[in-house]
């Protein structure tokens, strides 16, 4: 890897203090998806938490639920998304809005993480919007952001969950910050051990040597006799794509089979 | 664009039956998971759910949800994992280890979602499992599928909630279906039986059961004790990669060889 890549990495890396990335709840009723989206921000690493207004109730129950994360107990809360998104240089919100008029840009949630991407490299504090469960982000909440952003979803079902959604944008971020090399990674089209040593050749004739002496003295190749027995067998055991690591295995159960066949 | 590419992107939609798809549900305990986990599949135009061995009333009370969807009440119930995957040929379940020691491959979503596609592209019939809540899949749910994907979270938190994984999985999927046919989908050459269509999970577990039978009237099983042999063989027939054309010829071997143990 070049000098330069490992520095650009580097600074993404370091620059990605998840404390300059906000999720702000806006208006949420229900303490469960409040419990929700905090437990999605701890499965990805993120850690700063800021509710506005939410349902009082709520927010009492959702910080004080059994196992409730240090990451509640942090969250701070505002009256208005004004002063919620008062310290961050880039205010993007959410909706399930495809094609509905808005006065804003708006980016399909793979778009619109290059470009908070791009803003968490320059160590931009950014906060990112999730309305209420009933109505989403109101003009009033859309007028302090700088665009939107949606997840693309059905259009015979565009609304998603709360907890969800944050789950979903927060994987996609955590994705693109972290992981982006894997996609570089070879891609092989088995469809199961990909990374399965296969059995040498060797082992194969093994197995069907083993399994042929079994054939003979279950009676199986008395009752269907054919010329070339051996070489169906063989071609059958090749194209099972036998790994490696499990040869032991078949042979000890494939031997014990033939000798208490030959036992008899 | 070019032509071809439009066939490409017709053959892959076309082949994105969402009815091959499944999302099984394997003893979930909160009517409210099940709940989210269908609409989840409805944000991203998938239909198929199946659940093996809900919490009866968890499910009485998901089914009959204010607003419960065309979804849930299509939702189809079984009795084990064997019966619910029976007509598939791809098997994948979901964990949250990253480091346990388990005995099957394990991908990173975006990998996992990548070998998916591809089997999607084939026609094949896929099984997504989620476990329940409290512990996840057992073991022995493992060993009916062909490998685990797991969400790359944080070694601080990796246990997601169930809704929340169910819908970040079907973002990944529908992102990469829908908006990825950049990957081209080249169908790399399969080391061997790339063209064969491979054995359903039903045809496979046949097998393992005429072996299990030879591994028992042999001796094996006596001389070898362990807790968990069939579960064990199941992973290892499951690890071949079993052509659906050489089933009749792997039964007709195995049985005989079963057969004759018997007689002994």
């Amino acid at each position: 890897m070049k000098k330069s890549k490992i520095a650009a990495k580097k600074t993404i890396a370091k620059s990605f203090a998840p404390e300059n990335f906000h999720v702000v709840l806006v208006a949420t009723r229900n303490p469960l998806n409040i419990g929700a989206a905090a437990r999605a921000m701890s499965n990805f690493g993120f850690r700063s938490l800021r509710v506005v207004n939410p349902y009082e109730a709520a927010w009492r129950e959702a910080k004080s639920a059994v196992g409730a994360s240090e990451l509640l107990a942090n969250a701070q809360q505002f009256a208005s998304v004004a002063e919620a998104v008062a310290d961050c240089t880039l205010i993007v919100g959410t909706t399930a809005a495809h094609n509905r008029t808005l006065q804003h840009p708006l980016r399909r949630l793979d778009e619109a993480i290059r470009v908070i991407r791009k803003n968490v490299a320059r160590g931009e504090r950014i906060a990112l919007l999730f309305g209420s469960e009933k109505r989403g982000l109101s003009n009033q909440d859309f007028s302090h952001c700088d665009w939107l952003l949606r997840i693309p979803t059905s259009d015979a079902n565009l609304s998603m969950n709360l907890g969800q959604s944050v789950a979903v944008c927060l994987y996609e971020l955590s994705r693109s910050v972290s992981s982006r090399t894997a996609e570089k990674v070879k891609l092989v089209a088995r469809r199961d051990n990909l990374a399965e040593k296969p059995a040498t050749s060797a082992e194969v004739e093994r197995i069907t040597q083993v399994l042929l002496d079994a054939m003979k003295s279950s009676g199986y190749l008395q009752r269907h006799p054919t010329s070339d027995a051996e070489e169906r067998l063989r071609r059958l055991v090749r194209r099972i794509n036998l790994p490696a690591s499990d040869v032991v295995a078949w042979l000890g159960i494939l031997r014990q089979i033939s000798r208490s066949l030959e036992r008899k």
